[in-house]
């Protein structure tokens, strides 16, 4: 069956990628380095929804997000998180947190509102994101 | 060299037990039934500090955190977390969420003040945790 995106997630996410296991979109979000992982089979809630396989994939592909933004953004602390108590499809988050940014020190979940990307700056931070995936 | 809990860690949390690879601690606050394991290495800050065999195990014993806190709260919804913007050691947060709890639906980091357990109501969890463990 055609996997199928949740819609809060199609609507807030640029696509980055498509890994073997999960949909990668980067969150419409100036704020910060955003990345969402999705795995793509349908009415998966609990990472322990997941056989096994399927668990270990989406893990190594956390790492890999955080590798290539930890690449893209040296500075960063990396913050991952899954949640899902509003959108319930499976998702990851993996974020490049600075100092002061808007939401720091604490999560960026529910902090202030989303403020978008310019048309450039969008396509190039995708265009550096794909190279390194 | 002897593993060393963070301080604030430390303070904040009541050993459950030792994994092979994470102490896992129950948060002091009995508003969520809140676990947080941390890999017993000094030094580590992000998940990828650890080597793949590492990682590979620190994934598992989430998961089988998760499995624990879902066999004791059926009705939860799991939030994993690892942030580490204020503690910087290495720690992932598994935490059973409850539509209208204190955060809810938000992340429970930073959200008001931990509300102490008593005596007898904290023996009891650890005893029902480490059962499961």
């Amino acid at each position: 069956m055609t996997f199928l995106l949740d819609e809060r997630l199609a609507v807030d996410t640029s696509e980055v990628c498509l890994l073997e296991l999960s949909y990668v979109g980067l969150m419409n979000d100036a704020r910060y380095p955003w990345l969402v992982l999705v795995p793509r089979q349908n009415g998966l809630v609990e990472v322990n929804d997941l056989d096994d396989a399927g668990r270990s994939l989406l893990w190594r592909e956390v790492e890999q997000s955080c590798s290539v933004l930890k690449d893209l953004y040296p500075q960063a602390k990396i913050n991952i998180g899954a949640l899902g108590n509003i959108v319930r499809q499976l998702h990851v988050h993996v974020i490049a947190r600075h100092e002061g940014d808007a939401a720091w020190p604490g999560p960026v979940w529910g902090v202030g509102n989303a403020q978008p990307f310019e048309d450039v700056g969008l396509a190039e931070l995708l265009g550096r994101l794909r190279e390194r995936f």
